[in-house]
């Protein structure tokens, strides 16, 4: 009586084990909740000779992608091999051929939504991706169908696990970055190469998802400002404790009309906001709409079963489904008013500096911020002395981007060097 | 092309408002993407000559119910009038003549949800509820989409407003909780009879609906253990913040095997707990599922537009299936083994004690705990005599209730008198 749905892995690593061990784990629950059993029939996988934690049944490994893609009887798709290549292209002639996907890939996605989309939306299969951002977190379901009355007006992401956990220990510890990192890189907490992550790429997928479905407009990933945490100084974390600020790499993307800002950095937050006490490797979405006022939601980004748990759930609402829903986008409709990029945002900033240690100074520095309309909310002088300069610390009042950039070009660098930049969202 | 569905309002108070609003507010933006129209074609009121704010009209307000129920026009109905009588007899009308039911109704859904969920799976109807708990936040849907393939072992929630609200502002000010009350009574953020909210039994209603969702088995309201805030002391909030906790109305669910325990109770956590930055009238969810792991919900659980930020999400979704589904139980399908009521639950206290001060109390009190097993992690003795008597604040591991209970009544009443005792959970 139960519905048989036969699917095919394309990829088998963690998050495919995950699924594996979720679904065989749990096929008496699954049909009894909801009529549907799955048979993973082929299983793409680079090296048919490894071994492997799970024993697989006899003829399901394969080495051939065409085993998955041509096989009439999958009519579901999971993609777990992550990147651009050959992800894309293999997620592509699924849905071409009328197979639904699930996936996990945030790249693929951020960089080739619209022709995957337009493939499904052809062929009538169905494209699931709640995996893709955030992990175990349901809020790309959240942001299609819980919020669908809303106008949401910002989203501050906590999306990256590792950058959230580096910064959270150079917090606790007072240590480095550079210290952090390899400590995380020994954990498996850091990839060896860790640069998709610490310059704040793979946030920045991440982003344009979530703005793209949260302001019904395509923002694309080209569009996101991107700055990671690769410069973070300790002394600079410190300060902003000092000050009643936790730093965190947010994923920030705003709305007023059809101008949009995103931009990923790091990022000073006042400690009694709630994505200040999102800690270690979890993530957390924040956000408001004009009804549901502000949201959050927190959890695992990564890991196996966290993401496992939301590609099988995206797998049940694809077997279920009578036919697949598609988001729409605004600007597709009515292409001559498409969002806006707005590059020169307003922010409240970080700055420390070194000054020479002489009357007049820290005028000279509060005159060229007026000059260029940054006004000053804080400012701290700190007593020690090093090589005849002191340590400045200002925040700022919101002002622009740009005026920013002009004002701390127009400092007098005889006398005052700045030594870091830092936005402050309030 | 748009599809139109005519829908009718049992009450229009003011989430039944928030709802027009959004309706009327979003036509255009839900037909674009949804393809769906809606026409508010009855709404019932008490009155029919009250002053509202809404222009409704002509011909749309009825005072006669049978306007909304016989209408076969009307597909859906939206039920706001709250409470359980009359709203549950229309409601299970409504869903006996196949109409689709989206509601907020908490008390009629705790109260008659097999009766109401039989009624719609026998004439096929749709039985929304996502706006009963929490109000803007998607945890029911949630739990019964996104957290399919999960285990779920524990819920954690802040479930009511006007408790978290008073004990937000007790916590802050010191207040006592009289006073707050009186003050959140004239602010409008507790009612004119505050009973439901203050002695738990709101959130009890919603803790039912949780549970059962969470764990796949019926849980009923009157399996909760409920305790409200109303013995809750200035003192008492005072003395956790010392210790590093911060005081929350918690609605608990715990399951283990086919064992489960439902509780609402003032409860110690930690500072650092995220729960603990959930402040004001925010409601959240934190839970742990085998797969997910921990996640927490935030977000605004009353109010007119958060609450219809949920309705019409339920409605979209509603108005969209093809089909309805409803959640299992895992009880209904094997009645011989149903999940079990656990009252003696394990769990850490608090207790605030005045004791004579004279040598061999302390001695007395600590024996008479290790006698039913009860052991001590933290022990403070405060400086201050009252009367020949000081304060002793113990907080215990995790012990059984009903040996905590017992070891209370063994203690020596001539030496020392218990003050309070509220529940930890670390």
């Amino acid at each position: 009586m139960d519905k048989l749905v036969k699917i095919g892995f394309l990829g088998c690593g963690n998050v495919g084990g995950g699924v594996w061990k979720l679904l065989n784990g749990f096929a008496d629950d699954i049909a009894h909740r909801t009529g549907l059993r799955f048979e993973i029939k082929k299983v793409l996988v680079r090296s048919l000779n490894k071994q492997r934690e799970i024993d697989f049944p006899d003829g399901v490994l394969t080495d051939c992608v065409d085993d998955v893609l041509n096989d009439p009887e999958i009519s579901i798709v999971l993609e777990f091999l992550g990147g651009e290549k050959p992800a894309h292209q293999w997620i592509q002639m699924a849905l071409e051929r009328g197979k639904t996907v699930v996936t996990a890939n945030k790249v693929a996605f951020a960089l080739h939504w619209p022709e995957l989309h337009k493939a499904a939306q052809d062929s009538g299969a169905g494209l699931y991706y709640e995996a893709a951002v955030c992990g175990a977190i349901p809020i790309i379901h959240t942001l299609e169908q819980s919020l669908q009355a809303n106008r949401i007006s910002y989203i501050y992401g906590i999306v990256n696990g590792t950058t959230n956990y580096i910064l959270t220990r150079m917090s606790r510890e007072g240590a480095e970055y550079s210290d952090v990192l390899a400590d995380a890189q020994k954990l498996g907490l850091a990839e060896p190469d860790p640069s998709s992550d610490v310059e704040g790429f793979d946030a920045a997928y991440k982003l344009s998802i979530l703005a793209s479905l949260a302001f019904h407009g395509r923002v694309p990933f080209e569009n996101v400002y991107v700055e990671g945490i690769t410069k973070v100084q300790a002394e600079d974390i410190r300060c902003g404790q000092e000050l009643g600020y936790t730093l965190k790499l947010l994923a920030i993307a705003k709305r007023d009309g059809l101008s949009v800002e995103t931009r990923v950095h790091p990022t000073f937050i006042k400690n009694e906001h709630p994505l200040a006490s999102v800690s270690d490797a979890f993530n957390a979405v924040f956000l408001r709409g004009h009804a549901c006022g502000e949201m959050m939601f927190m959890g695992r980004g990564a890991g196996d079963l966290p993401t496992a748990s939301a590609i099988v759930s995206d797998l049940l609402r694809a077997a279920a489904a009578e036919k697949h829903s598609y988001p729409t986008f605004e600007n597709v409709v009515n292409p001559s008013v498409p969002l806006q990029k707005n590059t020169d945002w307003q922010t409240a900033f970080y700055v420390r500096m070194l000054a020479v240690d002489k009357p007049g100074v820290l005028a000279s520095v509060a005159q060229t911020f007026s000059l260029y309309g940054v006004s000053i909310a804080v400012m701290q002088q700190k007593g020690d002395q090093t090589d005849g300069r002191v340590t400045l610390v200002f925040i700022t009042h919101q002002a622009s981007e740009q005026a920013m950039t002009h004002a701390l070009k127009s400092i007098n660098s005889d006398l005052v060097s700045v030594e870091s930049v830092l936005r402050v969202e309030n």
